[in-house]
């Protein structure tokens, strides 16, 4: 989290600027918070550039909601089968959920190398009547991340999960039927998930679908069809505007990630196999860099070490193993550059 | 929300004490959030006396995805009907909800009267097999509040909306089969419902639901299924705090809301029938104080002077009109005061 914005948050914390009483007692009825409802949502269209052809909502319940909403809007009832690409474990839990709806059906599973890498457009086929092409541009666990969209016929929505990777570049959203992210990565604190999706696609869900599943009971009220969780949506707001304003936009974000994951990288690449990345070089993830160490006590010494360094949540998932850094837009040069550093001198203590 | 919760949330906003970075950074498995979560837990058990049969679940979407979410876990593929009395209008949204998961049937209905009363024992029957009976204890629109627990069969679990009056008053939680409230009335900000169940009830639940609104998955997951609106449950867990350790618990909070929802009936009922109150006496809610002015320009007139005064929010809902003068735990007595002041003097230049 931007420390501009915990400050800003910090100082309003007792009383709303106009509104004589805290954020977190305003109805979210109240004009002002219907204010900062707009706002957060306009600035979210300026900075991806949303046309007035898509919605952008703002809903609760995380990605874990949206796995069962894709599929109960667009999948139950139509006939037609669901396909998704499985890179990674977050595309996993997805299309478990989808199943429960439809036909769901994996059309690519990178399980065999333990998802170390994305496919190319000669690894799958999608089918020209799927009822969407589904899959998650950024694997956290695994580090692997979409460089852009699959390839996906004009006839299939595509369906995003963007949760960690969202807003960490620039994302042409007219190529997707649907995308979504929960906050916390990149957007703002837990508990408020962006939904930004073609309205004329959710215009044929089913409506005897839980009522807070079906995008167009929000979508038609605003996000206000209930009430909103309105300090994650405040403080998503107040991200998406020093996104804007304080660092010049996604094409500038995209840069300073580069930068940062590229000098990790970098000590991965040139370390003689001491550290050896799980994913591909050609599908590397911005945000989140893995990489095993030559044994689990190396491992082991590194995270303690580490520790130590005030360099800390680095060990990796169980089913990859080694290091995971997750480097968001928050965190800053100087953190990734101290890792950096402990990295190299680990690497000469050790190698 | 208390004065002394918001100072505490301000001081900790950049740092919480022990983590080195914000609750609003630290990831909902450090274990610094995972204390909270317990402690916010173990918090609402010590002031509802809630014993170890009753799972405490943090849930988010609000009221409304649980007004699905208890129709797909106890109504879904039994065979059976849901029984609900409807007082207002929360209750007939979620009756409309259980309506697309089976049978669920309105066994009174306060329709006729414009929902001003509550049922006594003998203006219903349930069926000794019914899936369940659903009630909301406090409707906020009509101003209603059931004084008791209703009459319902041994054999049928008992399911209530407490939204509104949630730790407004000692609860008998092993009454219920299952209770809920989403958080922004009595309990802390919007983004978090809290949900108290009995856990060999949600057991028999049909697995293929939605996975966010099959409870199994969060109660056997200690609300960590997937990433909790962290900062709804922080400040959840303060509110909770202030009211056992601050106010005394809930008898005392129930004396301190009898004395100031008392205050403003007394005004109405010694009115000489200017005000008129739109629930009857027996049912009139310690929350939600509504009532009518001799006509509507005399409405509009108090709604603006009270504002010029500072006293906001007092239009009632289109369905009673009138006024209505939410009277929270957390709004202090000054404020239930100053209504009470300017309710007299505008009798006095206008009665």
């Amino acid at each position: 989290m931007p420390e501009s914005v915990l400050r800003e948050v910090q100082d309003e914390m007792l009383c709303l600027p106009g509104a004589g009483a805290s954020l977190l007692e305003i109805s979210h009825r109240d004009k002002l918070f219907v204010e900062i409802l707009h706002d957060a949502e306009n600035t979210l269209r300026s900075l991806l550039g949303v046309s007035d052809d898509y919605g952008v909502l703002f809903m609760q319940g995380g990605a874990t909601l949206q796995f069962s909403a894709i599929a109960a809007n667009l999948l139950r009832g139509t006939g037609k089968r669901a396909e998704y690409l499985l890179t990674g474990s977050w595309g996993k839990k997805a299309i478990s959920e989808a199943k429960k709806e439809g036909e769901a059906v994996a059309i690519y599973d990178a399980k065999e190398t333990n998802y170390d890498r994305l496919p190319g457009a000669s690894d799958y086929t999608v089918s020209d009547d799927a009822a969407y092409l589904y899959y998650c541009s950024n694997e956290t666990i695994q580090g692997v991340q979409f460089q852009n969209e699959p390839e996906c016929p004009a006839s299939v929505p595509l369906v995003s999960d963007a949760s960690s990777d969202f807003l960490c570049r620039p994302l042409p959203v007219d190529k997707y039927g649907l995308l979504y992210a929960c906050a916390q990565k990149n957007a703002g604190p837990a508990g408020v998930t962006v939904v930004v999706m073609r309205k004329d696609l959710i215009e044929k869900a089913d409506p005897s679908i839980p009522g807070y599943l079906y995008y167009k009971n929000h979508l038609d009220n605003d996000s206000e069809w209930n009430t909103p969780p309105t300090f994650a949506i405040y403080v998503l707001g107040k991200v998406a505007r020093w996104l804007r304003d304080d660092i010049g936009g996604l094409a500038e974000m995209e840069k300073i990630n580069r930068e940062k994951s590229s000098s990790l990288y970098k000590i991965i690449d040139e370390s003689g196999g001491f550290y050896r990345g799980h994913a591909n070089v050609e599908c590397r993830s911005l945000m989140n860099v893995t990489f095993n160490l030559p044994s689990d006590e190396l491992t082991a010494k590194f995270i303690s070490e580490a520790g130590a360094n005030r360099l800390a949540a680095l060990k990796g998932h169980r089913s990859v193993g080694g290091i995971r850094a997750s480097i968001y837009n928050a965190m800053p040069r100087e953190g990734v550059d101290a890792l950096g550093q402990f990295m190299a001198d680990f690497l000469s203590r050790n190698g």
